[in-house]
């Protein structure tokens, strides 16, 4: 094969480049292709598909863990519009992970820079895939059995997505492991639970007696047959299909009323606004 | 009605304080109950539904707009965490925005901080609602005739929100109002594009020769019957009701197998790897 026909993959994540899972991922994906790793300079959990548009962005490469990193301060999310505009125009997969915890419910998940930078791809058209390990530290990654199921898992579901693509309907995958691989550790698809956490907020006194705030996760009593089930009770490797797609779905007909008498009523507010607001004509007329 | 059975309602932005959409939001639903205001102390567009997890958060009070605001150093996210918490364990409703700039597409709206807010408050079981305008900056909300329509008809729709509730499968609406009202502007329900913009990043250079980047949006030829086409094209003012589902739809065979396929390549890769590490044995027995 040509060195121009090999394919392209991004390896990014939002834990920073000091994360073992990082390494995990690029040792997954680079034998099947030319990698990029770009990740942010700090950690940037929780960053969402956020994007940074305040400040100007930096890109530097550092030398880590023996591969050449491009880091940036941006978020995960910023790092796909990065590397397509100034490193390679053309990506055949990008894959972000493996996360410092896993990313299991809507809740974690729209929260997640690691799956907001592969759905960043995903709606620019690149198949991506996102993964997560429910460990609790980058040194947990040093399990040798984890680590060694990590790389090669990942790396055959990223073969088959860089053979068949995503199939129709599904805009990325989210794929979680779980803490401990055992000998009775399965390989599950599961669907998306709406939330994992049911409360997070830390009240505390500094040293000078001013009250802070820390948020943190107690996860509710997970649904049988959802993502946070499966990784949290059954410890199974979990591959959940991800559709990007916020519009609500078979409305019924209580719904459609609803939706109806919402613009009936906004239209006759609108119209008795402007109506009765004189300086209203002025503005319209100009 | 007794105190005890006014209605409590959030009013939040990422905007920050000094945006007169906060104000205007306000003064919407400020007839309909108690409100608690309260918003990020520094902009924080684009955060998407991020938290804060790296570091304590603070709340304080000021006085702006005539009106007494909850400022945190934290994320719109992270203020229904701590509003819940700290300020009112139960909410009848949270308002967002009005945001400088309309949240059309799945991927501005994923990006973004106020319909974030909106989000979170959904998935605890708190009807929300966000409200965007396709202005460029906050003065522009002082047009006499946008400035009382958005506040009417903004106060109109939280009522019957608080009223009736979200009717079966909406999680929450999403409102965008267009920059100018005219007599022919509309009211509409639009489904939601996937995008909006097709690239954003500008490269310059700054006074010491160092390359940097800034990410900006450029718009993609909008869609008829999107959320972006009625709010840019048509200049209407837009509801879009969101389901915060992430699951795929009406799978197709294809999809199915696919993900079949998955399974057994990651049951017999995960298989071979645990057969194949000596190391491994070990740990399952610990």
């Amino acid at each position: 094969m040509s060195l121009l026909k090999r394919r392209k993959i991004l390896v990014t994540n939002d834990d920073g480049i000091y994360s073992l899972g990082l390494k995990l991922l690029h040792d997954a994906v680079e034998p099947l292709g030319d990698t990029i790793v770009f990740a942010p300079e700090t950690p940037k959990s929780a960053s969402g598909l956020g994007i940074t548009l305040h400040k100007p962005l930096r890109i530097q490469t550092v030398e880590y863990w023996g591969m050449k990193i491009y880091v940036t301060n941006g978020t995960p999310s910023d790092i796909i519009y990065l590397a397509l505009n100034e490193l390679s125009p053309n990506l055949d997969l990008v894959v972000s992970g493996v996360n410092i915890g896993d990313n299991t419910s809507v809740q974690v998940i729209l929260s997640s820079g690691t799956v907001g930078a592969a759905a960043q791809a995903a709606l620019l058209g690149v198949p991506s895939i996102a993964f997560s390990a429910a460990v609790e530290e980058s040194m947990e990654f040093k399990d040798p059995l984890l680590s060694e199921v990590i790389v090669r898992v990942a790396r055959r579901i990223s073969e088959i997505v860089l053979e068949r693509g995503l199939p129709p309907g599904v805009d990325l995958l989210n794929v979680n492991f779980p803490r401990r691989i055992t000998r009775e550790t399965k390989v599950k698809i599961a669907r998306i639970a709406p939330i994992k956490f049911l409360q997070r907020v830390n009240v505390n006194y500094d040293p000078r007696g001013n009250k802070y705030f820390w948020l943190y996760g107690m996860m509710a009593d997970p649904i049988p047959g959802t993502d946070v089930y499966a990784v949290h009770v059954e410890g199974a490797i979990t591959i959940s299909p991800i559709r990007l797609d916020l519009n609500t779905r078979n409305s019924s007909e209580e719904t459609a009323r609803f939706l109806r008498d919402l613009v009936r009523e906004a239209e006759s507010t609108l119209e008795d606004t402007a109506r009765a607001a004189p300086e209203a004509e002025e503005v319209i007329e100009t």
